[in-house]
């Protein structure tokens, strides 16, 4: 028998959906599965893309041009300068999807054993794409206790080598949900500058920002035209995931021809996706005001409800629609499992996804897991629930009740 | 200015695509471009298909599974099975489009510098894929004096080192059309057995054969279950280039698991392609023959014209909607160019695409070019007398035409 690629050996696990034949079981014996492992958000699609699609009227479903539409890469640039992005059509590469964004942008900047530096924790498939393009993730951790702010640049200088190509950072987080500041963007804005890398910003979570936050893109900042390249999505802007759809956005002309050869070889991205996509851009603010006060109502939920259990902490982010929290367990892989396999309350469970996966270096995150609030209030309410009567059965917990409650006296 | 990477720089442009622009100025100057260089086809979209995206009825266009919706996978074995695959959902991986099932299966089953076997000319984007998995591509020419048949396994073995990981197969081929016999299948049979390869097989075209000719799969032969990897796409199936849904089907679980873990990086499959594809699987027989006929009526109409120019041949393939054919012309990329660029004839021109883009050996293929027979037959015959037009007016024509007509009495 052939064997399998090395690279399909260390080719890790979706630590989002590693645990779902465990899930599985569980509902095959009858137990109700709170979701809360994965950033597929229970929000209806905005109307207009969906009758976008209902209303195609072509004959033949043929290829686009590799780049994407003209006409959905013109309405795109209307959305962005809105932003500020100031930006032209041939400024943005259609993709099939934010992942195919980010593969694409790293194989057109980075070489196999060339460097990102990447805080952590992050999303935990950048440790798949950076496997496929044999590019080495240097991990720099952020820590939950200043809420995962970004680390001092000290700690990246220090990590720099002529194999560092680029600084890759995603705001608003996933998985911590932290908003970076812009005095957060201007400090890397020098870095990459000072040592001529590009700047990847996964942009995924853009208007999802709360308690009137403003969002920074290191696009709107001068002077990095050569170095900043977006990474987008309609997956969670519009509650569009099953869409795939993306685009990198850049202004560095060489990076947008080279991704171009990496997006013809595989012809075009989806032509129904497009057409949506360029309706949805005439999605009304309202959409967006009330997702937004949805979710920032979940978080408070969410968030009070953690801190609120014993031994837990959870910072209060600024944006996406993810938490990180500290739980008092010995190991996140095993107690997510645990969750599913062997515990329920009132016949119900919760599924999380463990931190770990979501760290590069060995040991990090184990005692965390990150929770995205894409169930309504009332579910969210009952995960909690059960997630705190998880936490006293648990085996492995790591705090004594009888103890703790005495010295929070 | 941070530098793109060397595999950027590698990458190849598609040779199917790359004298776009010209063909757009042509356009832009009022000339009417009859586009054979490129397999999109004119054919409609089956109705059912259509349909179905016109009758979405979810609210949240969400995430499917990695691997595919287990509803389309279970539907897409009904298709297969009756085509004697005999094969389970669990064999099956669904990808967006063909080109993702290439690059997936590559990954899962090949390193760096590893080798794969590829009897060329072959469909350009495999470069690509290489280029991308950092996967090395031998060739092994195959000629149009012989239709472009199998290469003798002498001439495989030859090639055969510890690097070789694969052969990898297209039939009926993409470019030439080319449609494997059984005794070629039986002898690749032997070749992978016998070194323990992987036996790649992209099927893109498997319902185009034509002239009654029998289609056959690598999958069909028996003891082949862990070499055999299946690369399949609707996009030609069904006229849905622009779907972006394929599928890898193998036996070998161990490839499937991995394949599996970089399904997962990019999360999921189109959730409305999978509607779409589940919905054509009861696509009638009728449309298939009434397709069928049309394509073989056109390609009687292509290489006839073509065998009646001055110096011109052109095989007769058994399947898909491509011929290679050899002009008398000093190089292929020139030639086609300068039709786009400096000729026309009646206000009209052909675009081709260069078969040099599909040869991997330096140099094969520059008095060759690919035509796409994908134009009704009207337009087909009036892009055959401008071609015939441009080849007698081509500064860089290779033979003289009065002592060809005098030699051909």
């Amino acid at each position: 028998m052939p064997k399998i690629s090395e690279k399909g050996q260390l080719m890790p696990a979706s630590p989002i959906r590693k645990l779902t034949p465990f899930a599985d079981k569980a509902k095959l014996e009858g137990k109700k599965v709170y979701h809360l492992n994965i950033g597929q958000p229970d929000i209806e699609t905005p109307e207009g893309m969906l009758k976008a699609i209902k209303n195609i009227d072509f004959k033949v479903w043929a290829y686009t041009a590799s780049e994407g539409t003209l006409s959905y890469r013109k309405k795109l640039t209307e959305y962005y300068n809105k932003l500020g992005y100031n930006i032209a059509p041939d400024n943005i590469l259609v993709t099939t999807g934010g992942s195919e964004a980010i593969i694409i942008a790293m194989m057109a900047c980075m070489d196999p054993d060339d460097e990102v530096i990447i805080p952590e924790p992050f999303y935990a498939n950048y440790n798949g794409f950076a496997c496929q393009s044999g590019v080495v993730v240097r991990p720099i951790l952020s820590y939950i206790d200043n809420g995962f702010a970004l680390p001092p640049i000290s700690e990246f200088e220090k990590l720099i080598t002529e194999k560092t190509k680029a600084i890759f950072i995603c705001s608003p987080n996933n998985p911590t949900g932290y908003l970076y500041s812009k005095e957060e963007m201007e400090a890397l804005k020098e870095l990459v500058l000072k040592h001529d890398l590009y700047l990847f910003a996964d942009e995924a979570y853009r208007e999802f920002c709360y308690d009137g936050r403003e969002f920074l893109s290191p696009i709107h900042l001068s002077g990095l035209d050569e170095n900043v390249i977006i990474l987008d999505t309609v997956s969670k802007r519009y509650s569009a995931c099953g869409a795939r759809l993306g685009c990198i956005i850049t202004k560095n002309k060489e990076v947008w021809n080279t991704g171009l050869k990496f997006a013809q070889a595989r012809l075009s991205p989806g032509m129904v996706e497009q057409i949506a996509g360029e309706a949805a851009i005439d999605t009304p603010g309202s959409y967006f005001e009330a997702v937004n006060k949805e979710y920032s109502h979940r978080r408070d939920t969410l968030v009070n409800a953690l801190n609120h259990m014993e031994g837990v902490y959870c910072p209060n982010p600024g944006g996406a629609f993810y938490v990180v929290a500290r739980l008092p367990i010995d190991n996140a892989d095993k107690f997510c499992q645990w969750m599913l396999e062997a515990f329920s309350y009132e016949n119900q469970t919760v599924m999380m996804a463990p931190a770990t996966g979501f760290y590069s270096t060995p040991g990090a995150g184990l005692n965390e897991v990150r929770l995205a609030y894409v169930l309504n209030n009332n579910d969210i309410e009952k995960a909690m629930i059960c997630l705190e009567e998880g936490l006293k059965a648990y085996p492995g917990r790591t705090v004594d009740s009888s103890q703790l409650a005495v010295s929070s006296k």
